[in-house]
């Protein structure tokens, strides 16, 4: 092994990008739940794993930023992006396992689309997240960044339109009391990418 | 243009000064929607415009406080301050946004009166943070950051009020939902007021 | 008095205890109003003493703080230690109160059982937090903070058990409305107690 200057710094690349990938595998499996509209112990398991390993790789890097002096980064950066990237995988668990919780077992169509912006959110993400690791060419993750942001703006008008739809129509209280809390943690879900963004973003303008 | 020593820390002040103005604007706007009872899309559209602004403010000062290496106060307090003053804004934005997504078109006494507590609330805020430019004179800022605190208690008060009046006495559960999370916000903007002025005096305590 | 090099960490060591013992009490007090199912205006009252109280601590922490320059940890842990910890006292007093809001007057048997989890995690918080005064052998600290981690996931499951069993078989919406919110609130202690447990965790890696 040669000597390299910055083997903590690509240890901390090395490490977000495992954040990153299983915040990606996360909104893949929810996609799929969603549309299959199967909230059962199996799923819950399968997700609940993938938040496992996120903590583990969590602790790692806080553990890891508390004992070295030289970071890529700004400490704090680094200990709120995995903090908060760590928050997008918690968010997702809590959702399929509320719906489990609430014994639902219908494909709720809102609910897939949510999914799917879910899923582009934390696919953007996750570039940007990557293209940290060249901070001379930030375009790629700034541009990811406004692509996170453009998505929280749709979540945002999706949830409102749906949460309309739903005080307008529904007859059975629980029912809405039920949906009006998904609903939320789904939008919240794109709420925590555009913080996530948002840590990028400033990393990018103090390396500038 | 004469020599400055202070020339950023100046900008600050202007910064801070500009986003506490739209803080005031955003709750006396909450007021007058509030008096008329009219949730309209016209109401959310003046709304989100001072919230876009606020944003850009915010964005701002963050900008400048990655670039700049002497500041006025910690730069923990800076970034707090900020985030907190524009989480304010984007609070009152929320429930005026919640109100036209209920499609509510009434007159609440109720929450008229958490307006007007809001109202003063962001006002004494403004002296507060307009107080920060002279913290050898930290008395104006320590005693409307003692009225902001005031206020919250009185917030507790008229919520805990309002919501034992409304599990009384409602019988449509739909419409206490609604209520419960309306009444709710209007308390969390000013505990959102109460973090401002925690870190108002946070900052004078360090200058002391 | 002897010469000491640490009287100022000592002094932290004092205030953090006395924090922690006010956790303490109010966690017995909870477990003994939810006992007796009595949340009145003398129940509050009491808890609301205790409350202040632990803000007036609070208070005291992060002033010293502010004015002093060498601190037994890292000043960001403290902060954030006395914090969360205020942050329990205050979610176990918001319950109490919530309780008396919602003129809730009967012994509810899942209420009871959190209780007696919140008050052991608060117990091995403070074992934790006492631990911290001799950093040197910190295996006490890291058992007491594995505890609190292992009674937060045993509040999970209660919360996930008792809101099932809620929703499936309430038949009125309004019931299920307050016992929802009762619930997640005494869950969000034991993630709160977490949290302490997490900054304990951390100042103890920095200390190694």
């Amino acid at each position: 092994m040669g000597f390299s200057f910055l083997p903590k710094d690509e240890n901390f690349f090395v490490l977000f990008s495992k954040q990153a990938e299983l915040a990606v595998a996360a909104a893949n499996l929810f996609l799929e739940i969603t549309s299959k509209g199967v909230y059962d112990e199996e799923s819950v398991k399968q997700m609940r794993s993938l938040e496992h390993q996120a903590d583990e790789v969590t602790h790692e890097i806080i553990e890891r930023l508390n004992k070295t002096f030289i970071t890529p980064f700004d400490r704090e950066d680094i200990f709120t992006l995995t903090k908060e990237l760590d928050s997008v995988i918690d968010m997702i668990y809590t959702i399929t396992n509320r719906m489990r919780v609430y014994k639902i077992q219908e494909i709720n169509a809102d609910l897939v689309e949510f999914a799917k912006v879910i899923d582009k959110s934390v696919r953007a993400l996750t570039v940007a997240i990557e293209s940290l690791k060249d901070t001379k060419r930030p375009q790629a993750a700034l541009d990811s960044c406004i692509e996170v942001n453009r998505l929280e703006n749709i979540g945002d008008n999706m949830r409102d339109a749906i949460l309309g739809k739903l005080f307008e129509t529904a007859t059975d209280p629980i029912y809405l009391v039920k949906w009006k809390e998904i609903y939320q943690f789904a939008e919240t879900v794109l709420d925590i990418c555009e913080d996530v963004a948002h840590v990028v973003e400033s990393i990018i303008v103090k390396q500038a």
